[in-house]
């Protein structure tokens, strides 16, 4: 830990009454295990793209009227950036995109990634990877460890794009498998996006699946995404084999998926497959399905989840999403993440903004004697790293950077 | 805002602890555009039928065993209304009833529409509307100015109904929607009560639509509702051609409705739609999807919500629905309304609440740090009329009444 | 209420400030009905076995990397239970497992039954009827008064099972419930582990019935679950004919059911009949569901609905889902139960979280001046034990054992 810079100097719990003494040090400082993340942009963003990068919802310009900055994530930001980067808190927006105008995008991000506390990202390098940090620069950029998740989608889509024929597609697949596995410490499916999680999971055969690769193939002679429900739950099947977690997202994403065929309730079908129980599957984000969230953690022993990305975009309100967080699922089940994207505003906000939601929540079950104090550390502390650290294997010791 | 009584005098914020002071003062006398709102009763009602129209969800007379006030909105109008009759805060449901009954309609209408401070109403006057305050008598009893807005279907009954055949509705819908527009600042529709929400909701071709209408008035002699998805679908795209708002009834609603298919996710496929993405679409109430709502609101550029009719029915509960509400929608895309019907009661409580909730959550906020007392009286600016005036485009002035 | 011990020995209200003296004293004393509850174990049961009680979603073992003390349930049992059996709150797992095994069963079962402050228990029989105590055991370990509810489904599985053919089990079945109705106060379905509630709830006639019930017959020689929607649907609908209240598992429950099937708003189909107006139906349990049965409390006359087993698996974060229960329903249509099965910990805990989160949510509200003192107690004692009297008509006494 040595290596990371503190973000007490934040005074993250700045205007919390309440908060037990030992609880709001070991929460302020104890390092984080990051478990979806992406890297940072490596270029300039002009203002309306960085308006943009602050909408998850839409991928439409902000419209004249109004500024993205009027929103949760824009206050956070005005209100937990702006002192790293010598402005007041809730300095104006103007203010704040001077002062951020003025720094190189790696000076930046070293400054802010820094300031998250975190010990250890996990990053999904799927989605945009050029123009953003890779894990070796997030690493350098902020003195902490990575690792890397392999988005499976991409994956069948370059597969499926060079391979013979539909009926080689399985074992190529399985091959490309194979040879990526080693390099990474687990996988993710964004079947939400490409056919919701209303669709038949069982392990289709050889012959439906070479099927569908061959009218994908033929179809979009490989230009397009893979949407086919045969082929996205093979590469899940596939991917399942290896016992590495597999991350999915669940809920909040761009209006391009139908939120409500993103209810994780609608995995059940997967779930209850003997062939997945002795595989991690980690339920990402969430919101606002977290409750059904935490009840599959608890319905399931290979089940997790966090509300990793909702934190950021709900600011003041995360504390209320955290505290429903914190229901049904075992304890030893939830785990910390941020989903920041490109912005490295977002890498330390998610952090802030858990810290704090997480000592105003357990602070106050500890001051009403719902818990103990010594109990909500530990909790935190599960949450914060250690829940990662034993599902993804991670070796680089409890608080090594 | 001269001419209006401020709700001040009702101490709104009595017990809040802890509201900032310039926040305190602002919340309670800023001036709201009521943008979905009914008229009042204009002749007595009995008590039996006042304990009908506090309860949304049953079209049923209150059974012996209970009695209506003994729910969240009856406890509120015991605290909040009471004192304007001149009884103590909590009488009793008889005391109220017997101080409520002293009065003329019109001085029940005067006395407490008054008190909402609310400077301009939008009203739908598509429900029920004999035995109602017009708009010109509801700004003649507040002292307030109002618009008005088109209910789609009762005006889609009425053409079909008189229109020659299947094949004249789309040319004289239009021209009904054109003759009716000028007097409007938007329209209303009840597709939820209708047909619910997960229908086809493309424009329908002209052939679709006449065989629709054409089966319409064969079945019915047009006597009856119209339900069928192609004719709504058909009255929204015509509607949207306008530009105005377009506002939907989304969640808590009788039972006469499915309520699970009026949640606003289902409205994807329409709001996806181009033709739609330059006509602001309003979700109305929303609750239990107001998160969708807001999700929805930051998704896309033209959407819009509120919690309108919730609060009322909530009660002491609103302050946490308000703050379930300023989750993931900018700032710039939330209203203000009450959707109060007949009660005047309704009228100022949806006021009182709103005013009361908003103190409470961004209180909390400003006290913590989390957001600055200027940002917070400005987003309820905002909310309370600013987003309605643009919108709707009202140009009696920024505070005027 | 003499025979009783109280639970107020415990300090439920321990930690919580603010809390109205007169409140206080009152939720911390008055007697509960419990209207949905099982027996105790009557053996002894190891530390796996006790783990795997309090996962209320899943069959298998807890793993190895885990204990399911570490969660909202296990939390709660060391907080609350733990002082019942002489240890400091918050002992640890151990010293609770240590202390717990020193004591047989009936012992145990005694000990904590009588700190639960209930002096009526409706018991459900219809689970795992073996080794678990008996309704009169129920009243003798605890001094309280119990009456006993008989699920539908296993009845109909014994009528099925003997009854001569297909177009027999009608008659049959509806004799069956003519002998059973006169020992219980009310039945119970699990139709949301059966077939979930998205089925055609219209009553069957003869010949629909008659071919279901033999295929059943046929298919599993009557060693199966009834699972087929018409025999469930007619079973209700017989039921319905007593008048007595009929239960609904709703929502939280094992992983066996499909959660989002069990969507109260998908019992719509059959709350409409006229032919249920005149049944009572109570919707249990409901998490995450428990606003929409809130909306259904308003909407029907006859509906009723708690959030009974959610209070125990949610720990310190029962007053939120108590605050969010307290919504659209009218205050005479909302219960207490606990739904406890097996650990009597399970019975005590669920009337300490409920008294606990109704003090801190009616307390705040009394503090505010939102609610008068008076009206936040009456309105305790509807929920704890009023409704259940009157709609189980229960005869022994307002406050009798």
């Amino acid at each position: 830990m040595s290596s990371l810079d503190q973000p007490g100097d934040l005074d993250i719990l700045a205007g919390l009454g309440g908060v037990p003494a030992r609880l709001a040090d070991a929460i302020s400082s104890m390092p984080l295990v990051d478990h979806h993340v992406h890297g940072c942009f490596t270029g300039t963003v002009t203002r309306s793209e960085f308006e943009q990068a602050i909408n998850e919802g839409s991928p439409d310009p902000i419209p004249d009227f109004m500024t993205q900055f009027d929103s949760q994530l824009g206050f956070a930001i005005r209100r937990w950036c702006a002192p790293l980067l010598g402005l007041a808190p809730h300095a104006t927006a103007d203010e704040y995109w001077a002062a951020r105008s003025k720094l190189a995008p790696v000076e930046l991000n070293r400054l802010l990634l820094r300031k998250a506390g975190v010990e250890h990202w996990i990053i999904d390098t799927g989605f945009s990877s050029s123009d953003i940090s890779t894990p070796a620069e997030m690493s350098e950029d902020s003195g902490a460890g990575s690792s890397e998740i392999l988005r499976l989608e991409p994956l069948a889509e370059t597969v499926a794009g060079t391979t013979e024929s539909g009926s080689s597609f399985a074992a190529d697949f399985r091959e490309a498998l194979r040879q990526a596995a080693p390099a990474v410490v687990g996988f993710k499916t964004i079947a939400a996006y490409r056919c919701g999680f209303d669709i038949d999971w069982s392990d289709p055969g050889d012959p439906l699946l070479a099927e569908a690769v061959a009218r994908w193939k033929q179809d979009t002679r490989g230009a397009l995404r893979i949407q086919d429900p045969v082929i996205i739950s093979f590469i899940v099947h596939a991917a399942a084999e290896y016992r590495l977690p597999i991350q999915f997202h669940v809920g909040l994403g761009d209006r391009d998926m139908d939120l409500h065929r993103s209810n994780p309730m609608l995995l059940l079908g997967l779930l209850r497959q003997p062939a997945l129980h002795g595989t991690p599957v980690m339920l990402l984000h969430c919101y606002p399905y977290h409750r059904e969230a935490g009840y599959l953690a608890q319905a399931f022993n290979n089940v997790y989840f966090d509300v990793g990305l909702s934190l950021n975009y709900v600011g003041a309100r995360s504390t209320g999403i955290v505290a429903e967080s914190l229901e049904l699922a075992p304890f030893a089940k939830q785990l910390y993440s941020s989903d920041a994207f490109g912005l490295p505003e977002l890498h330390v906000l998610g952090s802030v903004l858990w810290r704090r939601s997480m000592a105003q929540t357990l602070g106050r079950w500890v001051r009403q004697e719902d818990w103990s104090e010594a109990d909500a550390i530990r909790v935190a502390q599960m949450i914060a790293s250690g829940n990662a650290r034993r599902v993804y294997a991670l070796d680089d010791g409890p608080s090594g950077g």
